[in-house]
């Protein structure tokens, strides 16, 4: 990408694949001096849409990295040309602050760990925020396991986020369960809380006791999972991306219920997300043929969540704490035996804002990109 | 909608369209016996996409409300056939719990309004949700000012949302802001925080003090405003649904992004969001007929949110809380002078899950539909 000015007014992006100016107005309410910008909150103190649509350039000059612009209605104003050249490539800026993601499967050589840090201003926190959105999980290693230190980790990111489950939840075997994650059953490979509008991005659990020689984690990508279906399975793959299934949880206090597709697509037809929960999944009435479909399309997907070819199987050790995307990551875990010991793990949710806030704070403290 | 039973194993429904066979499995994987579903918590404790695709009906009988079928692999169940009407009336379950959406402009005759009960299990409450969900906002009366009771409140519909804001917030003026809300200036209407992800569903407003003279409260309903530039203004509807924007927050601890359109349509092209908050939107840099519509398109839009055809414009006293659908309900303020008195509200965020659970919840409690 390349800046020129024309006819001393007139200011030309060149890019490999195209020639074009920058409209006056999208510079102009970018203008950021001080009597437009609010310069604690970078925050507008004007409404852009009164601006006259007449405006233009009066003149411009470049400076090094600096684009000086004076335009027709008098404000004088500096562009940083290193900042023009990101907002102007929308597609990498839509992806947000991790661009790289690295699909797995029971292949993956490493599970993605970094080790615990007090100090959430961090390098560690920005390598494992990296590796979180890189791999959809990590695991973080040597949490302190007292005072349920697991609100504490979700407010030092961002903000932990209560559900009627409440602000974190106690993860092990009783009799008064109100979901079958409080029993030592098996649990199939899943995304949590599909029935919730918005569904949770992140879930946090974290190891406080593990005595038992069952309960192992279990992990698949559903990302992964999506793409071979895609491949290998295309009708499938349109069956489940174009139906909306409804997802329901009840109990004395609430009844909660969202619809979503096993496998969503955004407008340009990328994976979304993923929601896999069969235990409180109600797909509505298809015609014969669709259904059929649908059916056998959930059972392939079933069958390749816990397949060994996707699979990744590991036991979580006090301290250790599981950082998965939600809306990409399944997890689930084989059952045990309560009288063996102690299981005891602790969840929590937050938020995408939270993650992708703190790594876009953290680059921006550490210069990193 | 009318069903039927043919040849003693075919489960047929008739309806004023169509007139169409139940698929034994559909029927199959809702079986409710307490080998099959978890009876507390009514969730699955077999994988259906294990279920067996020849799978049929051996026999039925209906008695009364009651389906009764026995299904070919010896499992026995029965049917409320007032439920299976009801789940098989897909278009209007995708509804939710609060089907009426009544649209409104500064002509509406009277403010939804209800009294607050602090028994949350109580009608009022379920009339409260109901007006919520109908007119996109409701200002409840008399709610205890002390001791930050809104997260009280918040949490007795559901689950409060904190955010790097807090657990809840306090808007008013002070020095150190990092929102403008945070001062005495007037504010365009607008939706909250639509750089997170996602994006707060509902906001609460809950006035403690008001003894300015300014500082009036004003709403527009932004999904009328979305017909009216559909009907009015059709180039610009197309552009302003199409053409995703970024919005930014940003502070010393965080910097927060999303995208979204500014009228966001679902998949069956119904209104599903609205977003406008014109002090840190960044419209990507489009072709310049392309910029130039939406300009136009978004000035539009913001003359109508302030117009007296669509605003209203009331003040709220101490005690009333304004509970409003931030994906529909734009908000503002008149400016003030605080050395005038005090103006002191406090703010938070709660979900859909949170209003629509409970909302059935009454429902199921009451009986009412």
């Amino acid at each position: 990408m390349k800046i020129e000015i024309i006819d001393n007014k007139k200011i030309f992006i060149n890019t490999s694949k195209n020639n074009f100016e920058i409209h006056p107005l999208w510079l102009r309410e970018r203008a950021n001096t001080k009597e437009l910008i609010d310069q604690l909150t970078e925050q507008r103190i004007y409404d852009p849409s009164t601006l006259s649509e007449t405006i233009t350039i009066k003149k411009a000059n470049i400076i090094e990295d600096s684009l000086n612009i004076e335009f027709t209605d008098g404000t004088l104003s500096n562009f940083k040309i290193s900042d023009l050249y990101k907002e102007l490539d929308t597609e990498t800026m839509m992806k947000g602050p991790a661009k790289i993601k690295t699909l797995w499967n029971s292949q993956l050589n490493k599970i993605p760990i970094t080790n615990f840090n007090k100090d959430f201003e961090s390098k560690e926190t920005f390598e494992m925020l990296k590796k979180f959105h890189e791999y959809g999980f990590v695991v973080i290693k040597n949490v302190p396991t007292k005072d349920n230190y697991i609100v504490n980790f979700a407010n030092s990111i961002g903000a932990i986020r209560p559900t009627n489950f409440g602000v974190y939840f106690d993860v092990k075997s009783i009799p008064e369960y109100n979901d079958l994650a409080y029993t030592p059953m098996h649990l199939f490979p899943h995304t949590d809380n599909p029935y919730r509008k918005p569904v949770p991005c992140i879930q946090l659990l974290h190891c406080i006791e593990n005595e038992v020689s069952g309960g192992h984690s279990t992990l698949v990508d559903g990302f992964a999972i999506a793409n071979h279906i895609k491949e290998k399975f295309n009708e499938y793959f349109d069956i489940l991306t174009s139906t909306k299934v409804r997802f329901r949880f009840v109990d004395k206090d609430i009844i909660l219920e969202n619809w979503g597709e096993l496998i969503e697509l955004d407008q340009n037809k990328n994976l979304k997300q993923v929601r896999y929960n069969t235990k409180i999944e109600y797909v509505p009435h298809l015609d014969k043929k669709s259904l059929e479909l649908f059916y056998n399309a959930r059972k392939k997907m079933g069958e390749l969540c816990c397949s060994n070819e996707f699979e990744i199987k590991f036991k979580l050790v006090p301290g250790d704490l599981l950082m998965m995307d939600n809306h990409r990551t399944l997890h689930g875990r084989t059952a045990y035996d309560p009288k063996e010991g102690m299981r005891h793990l602790q969840g929590g949710y937050i938020d995408f804002d939270s993650s992708e806030g703190k790594l876009r704070h953290l680059e921006r403290k550490f210069n990193f990109k």
